[in-house]
This record gives C-alpha cells, sequence and structure tokens, in this order.
C-alpha cells in the first residue's frame, strides 16, 4: 500500500448541523446550501484529499440536480448513493418493516429508483436500515418486521443485481429507532447468509466506525473477520466517545483501535480493488472542510504507523497471543 | 399521599418531534403551532391530569407571547421556566463557560430575563446545562471552565434569590454537548455544595429519570440521597432504554426501578411541600397526548403499587439487606 | 400454556459464590460441597419448582461423580451439561482458538467427552465459549482465530450428531476473557449460519437473558427472531442492571423486557417441543434456594400477567406500532 | 517535568489472577507466594522503574508481614496502603453501610489499624469502598446507608488526622456491589465537601483510571477539576475497552484520552509535592512483571509526547474550543 487508499466523503458533513434541540442547525450559514454548493465548498477546500462522494436519495442527489452536481464535482465521481428514508418523517415508523402497504411499497419504489441512479453512475448503493426499528417494547410484530426486512433487503439486492450495482449494508444499534433491528455486525451477517441462502451475493458491509465502537465491536476483528468472509466491502470512517454516534474527526479518540484497524485492512488487502475510505462526519461546531481535511491528515498518520510495525514479528507474537510483546512493536513504529 | 402528586408537564412534548434526521421532525403537522396552541391542545385533551406546564424561555414562553399562553393555560399554572440556551445555535460551543466574554454575557442576560420572568410568574426556574461541555478530548480549557461555569450558576442563583425563585439544576451526560459537565447527580451536589459555599442555598435538583437511567444512576437510591441533603427539587419523569435521553413514557421501561422511585418518594413525603411529578416526554411517533396521558395513567398505578408495599417490613428486610424478602413484598403488592 | 413451562437450574447457583476479589467466596460454608451435595440441598430445598438440573463437564459433573449425583437428583434430570474450558486455568487465552495444537486439541478432546456423557444421560450440551476472546487490541490473530473457533464448533455439532445431542450455543460480549467473539445473538447466528452450511443443523441458541440485556438485545425481539429460524433452543433465565453479567433474580428488573419475552414465548410456542426455563442464577450474597424460589415464582406471576394480555388487541396495536395502545393493554393486564 | 513522575506498584498484580470462574487464579503458580516474594519478584524485575509499593490491609500487609516485606523492599517503600474490607466476605454486604452493629464496627476497628500502620510507615491511605453498595433494588435502606458511610468516612479522616495519614478517596461504579453507592468522581466530591463540613481537609481524591473510564469520565478534564479543588492525591493508572474494570496496561486503548490526562497532570504541576503515579493492573494471562513495564514505558511515552506538545498555541485554541486545531498541535507532537 505505497499510495494511499482512495478515498470518498458524505456530502452531509457540509449541511447546516442540525440536532433535535436546533432545527436550524449549529452552522446556519449553510441551511440554504444546494448540494452542488455543499460539493463546490468540499472539492474546493479538499481537492485531491477526496476521490469521491456520496450522497443521499432523494434528498441530497436525485434525477433533477445530477447535472448541477456533476459539474461541481469536477473530475471527482459519486462513489456511493445512500438510501435516505430515515430523512422522510413518512418512514418515522418503518419502511421496510411497515405493515402498511402503501408505505412500504413508496420505500421500495424511492429505493429502487437510488439503485437505478447508482448504476448508471457506476456507483455503489448503502443501504443503512437506521428507521427499521422500534422505540418501545411491546410496540413490534418481530416476527412478520424480520420477515419484511430480509425480503426488502432482498428485493433491493435483486435490483442492484440487475443495474449491476453492489449493495453495501450498515448496522447501527440505535438512533433514530430507538432500537434498530440490524443492530450489529452479526445481524448484519445474519442478513448476509439469508440473502445468500436465496443465492444473492452481491451485498457486502459498510463498516461505520463510530457504528462499531458504540457497539463495543472492536474494529481490527471485524474487519478481518469480514475480509475471510469476502463481505469487506466499505469504510464510513469517523471516531467517538463510544456511547452515541458522534461522527468525529478520525483519530480523535479510539486511536489504538483505528491502528489495529488500519493494520488489519492492510493484511486483507483492502483497497486492491478498489475498496475506498469514506469518511462519515458531522463536524457539529467545527469548520466542515478542516474537520475532513484533519480526519483524512491523521487517518494517513495512523496508516503510516501501521505500515512502520514489524507485521512478521507482530503475527509470532499474535500466534502466542501474547499482549505485552505486540504492544511492545505497536509503541516502536509509533517512535517509542 | 391519599391525593395524587400534582404534575406538570414540558410544553416541548407538543411540538414537531425533530432529530437530527428530519428537522422538520416526525409530525410536521404540528411545525406552525404557536406555544399557546400547543398549550390549548394539551389542556383540552388533558385536562386535570395536568396541573402545570413548563416551557423554555425564551423559545416557548416570553414576554411577547405571555398573554396568550396564559389565555390558553386556563386555571393550568405554568411551574418552571427553563433555560434555554441550548436552543440557540450561539451557544453551540458553549454559554456560561465561554471564553468569549460577548456570548457568555448574552447567555447570562438571557437567563436573568427568564429568572426575571419565572418570578414575576411565580414560577421556578430549571438550569440544564446541556450545552455547557465539549465534543473533543483536547477542546477545552477545563480550569477555566469550570470556573466559568460555577461562577454563572452562582449569579444565576443569586438572581433567582433577588426574584425570589427556586433554582433547579439538572443533569446529563450526553446530548447535545458531547461530554456535558455537570455530567451526573455527583456533579450536581459538588455545584451545589460550591454555591452553598458562597452562601446560596436556594438550588435543589430536578431529578430527570431517563438522564439518571443512562447514566446507571439508581432512581430510588438518588431520589433518597437528594432528599437528605434537603435539594429533591423536581422530577422530570419519563423512562427509557438505558443509553440514550429517550424520553419515553413513564413505565414503560425501568419499571421495577420506577417503582423503587415512587416508594422512595412517599418516604420522602415528597409533594407536601408543593413539589410535583414533571413530565418530560418526547413522544417521536406517538400521539402527543396519548403518550402523556399514558404516563400519568402508568405513574398512577405504579405509585398505587408502591403505596400498597408493607413498608415496615421492608424497611426490617433492608436493615438485614435481604433481597429476597424485599422482593417477596415488592410482588406480593404487584399482586403475586 | 395452561400448564407451567418445564425448568432447569445450573448447580452453580449452590456454590461458595468467588469474585476475583474473594477467592473463598462470599459464602465460604459452601466451600466444600460436593455436587452431590449442592444437588441434594437444591432438591430438598426447591422440589418440584425445578425439574432438572444443569452441570459443568467435568467441574461439576463427570464420569466419576455421576452415581452419587443421579442419587441425589432423584427423580430430576440432567438437563443439560454445559463445557466448562472456562473454568480451567490451562485455557485462560483460549482453547478453541488457540494456536498451539496441544491446548486446541485437549480442549477439543474434554468437550467430546462432555458431549458423550450428555447423550449417555439423554441431556443437551451447552457451549458458552466464553474463554475465546482476547484481552487486548492487537493480541490475536482474528481471521485465524475465527476459522478455529467455527472450525472446532463444527467438530463439536457433528460430535454431538453421532451422540444424538443438541448442541445449544451461548453468547455473551464479555467476561472471562474481555472480548469474547461470538459476542452476541447476531454472531451466535452467524456460526449457526456457517455450520448449517456445512451440513450441520443441530445447533440452536441459548439465550442468557443477562448476556442479552448487558448487550442491549432486546429479549422478546430475539426470542420471535430465533424461533422464526428455527433456532430457539433453551433460555437461562436471570436479570441484571444492564451492564455486568449479574445473574440476578428473575424479575428483579428489566421486568418489562422479561414480561415481552414471555409474551414472545407464548407466541412461539416454546415449550411444546419440550423446551424448558432454565435458571442461571449467581446469588452472590443471598440464600441460594431462596433466590431460585423466588426467580421461579416472580417468572410464574410475570407468565401469568403474558397470558392476561389480549394478544389479538396488542396485534393489531403492532400492526401500527401503536406503542401507546399496546402499552394500555399491557398495563391493564397488570391489573391498571 | 524534566525527571520523571515517581511510582508506585499495587502489588496484587503478582498474585494468582483470579477470576469469579477460576478461584484459583490464571497464574495458579503465584497462589501459594508470600508478599514478601511477590515484592521480591517485582523488585528484581522492575528495579527503579517503581519506586514504591501499595498494599491491601490487612491481606497483604499487616503487623505480622511486615518486617519480611521491608527487607524484601530494599530501598523502596510503602507508598500507600489500601482498605482491603471488599477481600474479606464478612462484608460481603457492606461495612461501613452495614446496619449491623457488630459488622460496621469491625470494619472501622480494622480500618482504623492500617491507618496506623500507615502513619507508622510515612505512607498515605487509600479506601476504595467497593462493597459499600447493593446489588438488587429495594435492597438497601439508602438514607440510612449514606448516612452510615459518610459517618464512617468522617471517623476515617479524623484517624488519618491524628496519625497524620493523606485519605485518598477512590471511586467505582460497580464490582464487587453491582452499585457502589461512591460510584463517580462527583459523588466523591459530594463526600468530601461533607467532610469539610465537618473541618476535616486531609481527604483527596485517587482518580483510578480505568473507573474512569467505564463510567464515561473524561480523564483530562477531571484532573484538571480535582487539581483546581485541591484535592488531586493520587493516579491509579491502566487501561481498559470502557466497560468493565479491565486493569490493563496503561496505553493500550484510551490513548488519546491518556495524553490529554499527561498534559492536564503537567498544566497542574502533578508531582511537585510529591505524588506520584501508581499503577493498579491485573494481568489475567500476561507477565506479571512485563506488563508493569509496558505500562511505565508506554505511560513515558506519552507522557513525551504530551510534553511535546505547543501548550501555549493549544491554550489559544482551547479557548476557542477550536478542535481543529487542537488536534494539528496533538499529531505535531505524535511526529504527524
Amino acid at each position: 500500500m505505497s499510495e494511499q487508499l482512495k478515498t470518498s466523503l458524505g456530502i452531509w458533513a457540509l449541511g447546516p448541523m442540525v440536532t433535535r434541540f436546533v432545527p436550524g442547525g449549529y452552522q446556519p450559514d449553510h441551511a440554504g446550501d444546494t448540494t452542488a454548493q455543499k460539493v463546490r465548498r468540499a472539492v474546493d477546500g479538499l481537492g485531491d484529499l477526496i476521490d469521491g462522494y456520496e450522497f443521499h436519495y432523494p434528498a441530497e442527489l436525485n434525477e433533477d440536480n445530477l447535472d448541477q452536481v456533476r459539474e461541481a464535482l469536477g473530475d471527482h465521481d459519486v462513489y456511493c448513493l445512500c438510501g435516505g428514508l430515515h430523512l422522510d418523517p413518512r418512514f418515522g415508523k418503518g419502511g421496510f418493516v411497515s405493515a402498511d402497504t402503501a408505505i412500504r411499497d413508496e420505500a421500495l419504489r424511492i429505493t429502487f429508483r437510488a439503485i437505478d441512479l447508482a448504476g448508471e453512475l457506476g456507483a455503489n448503493m448503502i443501504i443503512w436500515p437506521g428507521i427499521e426499528g422500534y422505540n418501545y417494547p411491546f410496540q413490534s410484530p418481530y416476527r412478520d418486521s424480520w420477515a419484511r426486512l430480509i425480503d426488502a433487503f432482498g428485493q433491493c439486492a435483486q435490483h442492484c443485481r440487475k443495474a449491476g450495482v453492489t449493495l453495501f449494508l450498515e448496522h447501527k444499534n440505535s438512533e433514530p429507532a430507538m432500537k434498530i433491528m440490524m443492530g450489529n455486525i452479526g445481524m448484519t451477517l445474519h442478513v448476509i447468509h439469508k440473502l445468500r441462502a436465496q443465492g444473492l451475493d452481491n451485498v457486502k458491509v459498510n463498516m461505520d466506525w463510530q457504528h462499531l465502537i458504540m457497539n463495543g465491536e472492536n474494529l481490527g476483528e471485524y474487519a478481518a473477520l469480514l475480509a475471510a468472509e469476502g463481505v469487506l466491502g466499505h469504510q464510513h470512517a469517523n471516531s467517538g466517545w463510544g456511547t452515541f454516534d458522534d461522527d468525529n474527526m478520525v483519530g480523535a479518540t479510539a486511536f489504538m483501535e483505528t491502528l489495529e484497524l488500519a493494520l488489519e485492512l492492510r493484511r486483507a488487502g483492502y483497497g486492491r480493488r478498489g475498496e475506498r475510505l469514506g469518511f462519515d462526519l458531522y463536524p457539529y461546531t467545527e469548520d466542515q472542510v478542516g474537520a475532513v481535511r484533519r480526519s483524512v491528515l491523521q487517518w494517513r498518520f495512523i496508516d503510516g504507523v501501521a505500515a512502520r510495525i514489524d507485521d512478521s514479528a507482530l503475527r509470532e507474537a499474535q500466534n502466542r497471543k501474547d499482549a505485552i510483546a505486540a504492544y511492545e512493536l505497536v509503541y516502536a513504529a509509533l517512535g517509542a
């Protein structure tokens, strides 16, 4: 990996930075920006640090603003489209899991259109089913909800196959639904196994780092496991404190866990088949371009440390599960 | 406590139910409602279940809409005004803790006006310093921030004293600031001790139940401790899953913990000096009036069970720390 | 379910109650008890409340003490044998995942003997791979560890098939390994899918309730999902505060979650094919027999409430995801 | 701080490494070691890396083995004695909080003897009230328990004053009691304020890092706050994953948080009045001397990075709460 991993950026990092307490956002000066304007701001500020961009469909990118956005992108590409049902209040109680056929059909229709557009653009499709869940015990018919969820993912995967699109599934334990059904990597693998049983093998995993961190899922272990299963599809790089979905700058916390992830991505040859490092940041009160730039630079530093770890010595220590020898190697790479 | 505790309701339960993903809210039909309209809806739907209401200053109640709101309130009162700095993007990096004198002064000015209005209305003042914190390690000058925070609380308490207002401090560990400085009941007591050392004794605690639950703070213990210290000022009743600030209906989860709290409130004689049970709910996708009504009714059921616990037998069991005997009494009160 | 679910009890509830701080146990008077003595104490104290018992192999039940234990059991049966690698310091860095062939082979040999004994006794086999994990980042060769873990489970499942034994897999996120690889229900399903792909279908899930609770895994949802997948094998009933593996009495906390689980077990017809309610308790400082009895009685109360919920009305509410209507039904069943 | 902070080590790092599952320990070869033997092993292996040692009274150090231990210590000192009620099953339901006068008096008597010995040795006294709590809701008479706890701390502080000993209080949220009453730094400050009100000012705080980390208490903030209050007494250095009390090697995780702590300790002049860096490690399956040595060396590396941070530039960034500028300085110090 003498050359850097290619990168992408979720454009939502450049919005007004809304919270439930401040609907107008912590950065209200960006409230009126069109997607094209956000892209232009990002491209101007970040240049070659970011290779491509990611957009929610239809809220951020759709058939109507496509030309404008492309112009703003210049020679950058659309790397992923992302399902945006969670941005639409009609799906507040779920889309794919809804027992209301009209709502569910509409959720699928919108997602299919997103997939079609991804196909046209040569982009990947991310589905993060953050509204497919519930807020209360006793509120949900779990068995039916799960059947509907798997069925919907199956329809989406099939639609992706027709469109020549790779589908990345992304998990999270909570928010916006308090209990999201596909709540951890294990449940994501469960979904993938169910789809494989239907012959659908174009589905991989998008690892949103803070979603793992807030779940107690150790980044390096999961990257290695997903790579071994052939489903390590994409990364949403960020960091956080461990409980909420902070979407903080990469390497701000969870430094050692991020460093181990860099090592495991290297071991897995991540990037060789075109995989990228996506950035999913939400810089509430920070300069947005600055937060992205810091994240890229901090990742490069961390990845550089990973490159300096004596991996054959580390493998030998790991076979003995010798944490002391392992850390001696890690700190040596840090310069100790 | 043959008669029910008096109640109050935070009017924000009747808003559009915003999330960071849906700035227009899950219930956008309520987006345009004035506070008076929300009050009317609440009063019409809830009647005598709710005695008074609570409002953020100035976002929900201020000098300009006071007459309208009062008219809508009918014979219900304004029980608390709540500081609303967290609703104002100017204070995204903190108000009381800001090193920028202009911002800090403005935060204090607004809060003083809120206190003045509370004084005129005979209401209590709640300060929940949710924006007084930080999002990143290395971001804050902690020593200065703490000094400014304590100083600001002192100024507020002094202003309250002049206005004849009781100040309720409310803690939380996170959101909107990822790390809120006054993050647990212990730190709230620390603040109160610091203010007492300045001779300020008009400061009590508002226990937001879900803020305790998400902190691992056992409701009953803290109610008993705060009562013993003479600082059990107010309750914000709700429930949740244990990690986020769900603001769910009372008794939806944490049932046993809520039951024990009811018992400890009875032991403390809570309500005898006019204390009320405030409801702080955020029914994202539920009928708002219905969620409040359910909460009141579920509280009454739980409180009724607490009343049936044989307290002298329980005290005897507790002196031996005999959990088995204790639970036999509790389940007997439930009807087992 | 007019008749009660059959029950079983993990005999470890009757030991000296060790902690890492008190190796002799909080109840050192039980330190010298043989397994037969513990069984006799349990049978005498609990009678028909408990139908069968569960034992770790070889620490608690083995070829040598089998006759004694059977005599003590009287007409109670051995319902499960449990793998006990976590009780043996030789496997402190893992057994199935060990890169040391001698250690791994020994781990498998011991487990096979346990399975053989389970087969002879007509019992089920539980494997909770609590020592298959790691304590530090950088300590483990994840890819190899996972391959060895899946392979070992496959060998165990195959051995079970030959012995006519059903294998129950039990997850946990942490303790004794700080990071246990099969750390949640999703990862358990992943393992089961991998084994199914090898043609092994005699593997189901043992839901240890506190292991789910401390993981944020909502009991009712998972019971419904596992039942739908045909892998809801066994229950280890208990409760706790939500962070550690407290193994407290059933219904002491997580009351609503336990009630919802009771409802979902009823919906799934749990018990009709011989499934039981196992109790996995660790009453550190309580009377052991008393803690088990309380747990059974509290479960029966909770299950009785579940039976009174108007399920057709609830299903109707759930199809609308109407939490308010759902809770009205739940509280009505409680007697509100 | 051109010279290193002086250090101390809790001798329990050199024991058999017990868990509740393995009473004989993961390292049973150390099960029979006397304290003097452990000290000799530590002194031989660690030499000048560790200046002094810490011991629980009476389990590890007492009047009977004092001479032996002192001989083994050579020119190293006893830096702290630690209360050891949690090691004694008689206090399984609490010592200081017990309603049983005989038990409470015995708990106080033992603690007073520990203080006396600390006084003779010129050592500090640590009380970590880990058994002063409860396992269940409804189990405890909270008001009485808190009154007894504060009273006992008062008696201990008074006894310390007579003996010329500084008392360090150490908090934790859970384990061994599931709910420890003095569960966070805020509650520790509450206790200290209560004691100050009695005129007792010889009480400071021992920050056990993992106890803060598992509580979501950010190390740097609390060090700064405690220093500002004049109660930053001692450190128990370690690390962990964020949920349990892992007592892992320093700098294994929470790297950035530890780095910020190093910075704040420097800002506070920690060490200038003789404060030390104590190590509280529990290397379950690692070489014990090796784990301590790694911890010291990793701390020195981290502290060296802290020394390279441009503090005046950082202060300037912090006054603006500019996280981006802050991290640029931090990564520059790391060598980026």
